[in-house]
């Protein structure tokens, strides 16, 4: 007997307990890590989900299952409190939902740990004239500066796209994926939420500027000299990396290139950043 | 008149509003983008927090501020229902607290994004003997291999120090840090969530070997032939990684070097990875 469905629900699932009678359960699916997963979506009374969940964790526990997560639609924040008090903690949250989780095993090695960092991705593009292109942001720590752009990566986006994605958002240029020149971590710059930010080297594809107008003031293909001479640049990490794409484009630096694989222990897919000038 | 001090805490303020009376407002402090952060602490009846509640976001507004935070541990989990019923919405969480936020002035660019990623370490450390350290693991997908020592940057850590220390637990060997060797990004490795795996380079200090116990079944140095040999390697992503390793080993190939920065627009603690041979 198991009570793990391909699809998740909130609809109670009716099981057969020893022929004794019937009772309900929470509609679960299995992680690989010897937990189950709850996706509540539809309406519940506090009462009535309560005993349900009760009897599912009981049901879990003989399973020999080790964690229970619940991932709670903002719309359900009613069940909330309820959850907590039966023992349950927060793991994380999204705009749209929170995902809470109880250990039946007590071990805190069952519980992966929550994402820690935000990443951040920046791009030198270059023309063939040798000019930069440029941004100048509307608000924020850069404003009055001719910067690269820069963005977040979104969830789930892999780290070349999102880099594609924020030159043609900021300046309508089309762009191809060069190489990761260099990258940042710069701790707790929000919370406690640390930073990773990459800098790439993308090639154009096209070279029509069109503002984003939201985000952004101007855009320009600008000499690299006039560039490179805003008081700006002199700021240690700043010209750290613009003498590393200086080097780059003197064909004495090497930056890491994107291989495309899957991952060894499972089929996520995977970008994996090597030298291969030196492999 | 200003409601943001440099402690915060539940304790209401009284604040005189125009000489004609006395409202409570909640305790605040500003943050660098035009929004206030409110530390809950107290417990307090969910029907007078309410009023104070909204005196406080109607001030606020008058400030112009754009956005309030309100980071509520979780033994105040009954004010989270009423909070989102007020329009609050879910940031994100850790076991220990739900940050809710609330935008005064309606525009996404207000709120920084929540963190998307993990980030993971690992680390090749070679003796003189050209002997690889490697660790089978107790549970989990690498069950049976000997691999390389592995673990997750903690909140708030940098990766040179995280790697610095998994290798310390799992084996009790003593290192520094030499350079990032390659990096990884696996896209959604759990829920949404994504995971950067960087790949280190370190120097062994101390060689004699302690197991931890909790998830490592045995470590060794071992010679590289037989590590190299094992059929896990042949994976394709393993396989890359072991090439730059070697790669690096016999001189044709370098990483990335952390150099110590600070941000160029705050005073937080940066790493920057570059190569430097090239630099």
């Amino acid at each position: 007997m198991t009570n793990s469905t391909s699809s998740a629900a909130t609809a109670p699932q009716v099981v057969h307990e020893n022929g004794v009678g019937e009772i309900k359960l929470l509609s679960s699916t299995d992680d690989d890590y010897g937990g189950v997963i709850v996706e509540m979506d539809g309406p519940m009374d506090s009462t009535t989900f309560l005993s349900i969940l009760r009897a599912s964790i009981s049901h879990w526990r003989q399973l020999g299952k080790k964690t229970i997560w619940i991932k709670l639609p903002i719309h359900l924040v009613s069940v909330v409190e309820p959850l907590v008090k039966e023992g349950f903690g927060y793991h994380h949250a999204e705009p749209e939902y929170l995902m809470l989780v109880y250990s039946i095993l007590e071990s805190a090695n069952t519980i992966p740990a929550n994402a820690t960092h935000r990443v951040g991705v920046g791009a030198f593009v270059m023309n063939e004239k040798r000019e930069i292109l440029a941004v100048k942001e509307k608000s924020g720590p850069f404003i009055g500066v001719w910067k690269f752009p820069t963005g977040t990566v979104d969830q789930g986006e892999d780290l070349c796209a999102a880099a594609i994605r924020e030159v043609k958002e900021e300046t309508g240029v089309d762009t191809e994926f060069v190489e990761v020149l260099a990258f940042r971590q710069m701790l707790e710059t929000y919370f406690t939420k640390s930073e990773l930010f990459v800098l790439c080297i993308l090639r154009p594809l096209s070279f029509d500027i069109q503002v984003q107008e939201q985000e952004i003031e101007a855009a320009q293909w600008m000499p690299w000299e006039d560039y490179a001479a805003q008081p700006f640049m002199e700021k240690q990490e700043i010209k750290k990396m613009n003498e590393a794409f200086w080097a780059k484009i003197d064909g004495h630096y090497s930056g890491f290139t994107p291989h495309l694989t899957s991952s060894s222990f499972s089929d996520k897919k995977c970008l994996l950043f090597l030298n291969s000038e030196g492999a």
